[in-house]
């Protein structure tokens, strides 16, 4: 029973069953990783250590209903996404990607096609990113798809990035922009149609959908210890914010007037009436990394910065000796606000 | 806000959040292993890889109205059996487990008197396979409780136990008794009333629902090089038995006679008229390990058995050269069934 055969069917994982799915997975996931010593298809999967490296490992689910709906998002995004979050936890810590693990929990009438197609969207993540889908394991959902991915990576033990590094006088600096993915969630909320929407509107719906993980930025700073802490904005710029001011035992001064905010976030924020400063610092899921860097450490960042020139890094902030979590702007300070709950 | 201070109120991890659930898993999980660079707290977790050693990964999920009722059993219990399956995978690879993710898709209303019992069960037995819980993620369900189990184990490169070592002529045992688990299930389904079981029916239950994983056997066989592949019992004999001979190429042909049915589910099964070896092929989740032996290897693997002397070994069948998977009982040969349908 395959697809090729009923292509047109409404074939579902259930009438497939477990071995003949994960044999699908086994088939979409073949690579050639020379770390890869078994794959899927055995109790576990056997990977060999990076030399004089440490293991990095991560887990997160999407959970539908939750984080995505399924008459928005297309299976694709779904699988990368799921996969995406997990690489973007691992640049955060200086990591280089090695494995990617996927546990799916699945609707019975969750049609084989859809199953196939967010199979893929991990898959083409995983090996885009040099780690390969080794394993995992396939379960029923008597109610949502719930995709939930371990992502293992390896990084040199003295060149970590933790949260917890920073120090008073560390500058915070940012990568790409931010709020595009709050902005597409809301445009997507609100019903707004794919095909009427602009450019810029459309970039902020695929970056909420199919967030693209820093990766390599995050890798190259930790390799040039030009960082003294690193966190990624899962649930937002304010809330990493506080994560690695708390971590490091820092107050933080958050710079509002430089806050590198998304083209088309800033005129999703403006046709709402909301500031977009505001609108950004209370979004989410936008995956940048945010970077405490020394000041000693500034032209060591900055070389980095030059050499991944696809990467704009912007300075949004200090960590400061007093405590507390700031906002200044228009020459005034308040409180930052709470950011995303994302549970 | 603590469950301490509203010790019988009905606290959900909803109205407490996920940075304070985070931090109440964090503090539960404290371990000293020295293993483990960063524990739960940044955006992934750091090992140290085991000198010389293979990084062995594995992940299962349960899943709230497939794999358990929460009307049926304490949330301890699932807990408990969340890692322990994941622990039997890496038992059946001869890997010493090392570390524990955890991934909570949570109800809203989930009490956080059952959230705290529920990481007391990982943390328990994560504990005593001295495999700490480094991280994890929460996140919120619309539906079912989804328990997301990720262990990290380690094993010597050559040392390695996989499905596909056996040949030919092998002999195949058997851990431990079977048919328990599956008639625990049972008794649970039947309504049977927990305080009038018998020890040997209480036995069965608390074997479906706390089962222990062979952490310790499946190491030693390993390391004794004692065995030629190995696969443990999560959907049942007759579909471990299948496994291991389709992966290793061979036929299998399974004594009918000699498959060691536990004495509580084999008095379940004549109760209910059923034969016990028909009611225990076609039970799972017994969590017990599936051995081939090559016959050479066989002082070697009776060596380590008498070491292990509370882990019964059976000798259950052998592999054979001509294709299929057979039964044999009262001097005839059927084929084998299916087995136990997880999915």
């Amino acid at each position: 029973l395959t697809a090729q055969q009923f292509p047109d069917s409404d074939i579902t994982v259930a009438s497939v069953g477990e071995h003949a799915l994960i044999e699908r997975v086994r088939q979409r996931a073949a690579s050639s990783a020379d770390w890869v010593l078994l794959g899927i298809g055995d109790d576990a999967a056997v990977l060999r250590p990076a030399r004089g490296a440490v293991d990095v490992v991560t887990t997160d689910a999407m959970v539908e209903g939750v984080h995505f709906r399924r008459d928005w998002t297309a299976p694709r995004a779904i699988g990368h996404k799921s996969l995406a979050v997990n690489l973007s936890d691992l640049a955060a810590m200086g990591a280089r990607p090695r494995a990617v693990l996927l546990s799916l929990v699945l609707p019975a009438d969750f049609p084989l096609r859809d199953f196939d197609e967010l199979i893929d969207g991990v898959v083409t993540l995983a090996n885009a990113a040099h780690a390969p889908l080794v394993g995992g394991n396939i379960a029923r959902s008597p109610g949502p798809l719930v995709v939930d991915v371990t992502a293992l990576g390896t990084a040199h033990p003295r060149r970590l990035l933790t949260r917890g590094g920073g120090r008073p006088g560390d500058e915070l600096f940012l990568t790409g922009t931010v709020g595009a993915a709050a902005a597409g969630l809301s445009m997507l909320q609100e019903g707004e149609e794919r095909s009427s929407l602009s450019p810029e509107a459309a970039a902020c719906v695929a970056r909420y959908e199919q967030p693209s993980p820093r990766t390599r930025i995050g890798e190259r700073v930790a390799g040039a210890k030009a960082a003294s802490a690193c966190v990624d904005l899962s649930d937002g710029l304010a809330d990493a914010v506080r994560q690695l001011a708390a971590a490091s035992r820092c107050g933080v001064v958050l710079d509002g007037e430089h806050i590198p905010v998304d083209e088309g976030a800033a005129a999703w924020a403006r046709r709402r009436g909301q500031s977009p400063v505001d609108f950004t610092l209370a979004g989410g899921e936008d995956y940048e990394l945010l970077f405490a860097v020394p000041r000693q450490r500034l032209s060591a960042f900055r070389a980095v910065g030059r050499r991944e020139q696809n990467v704009p890094l912007t300075r949004v902030g200090r960590l400061a000796p007093e405590p507390g979590c700031w906002l200044e702007r228009d020459g005034r300070r308040e409180p930052l606000g709470r950011g995303f709950a994302h549970f």
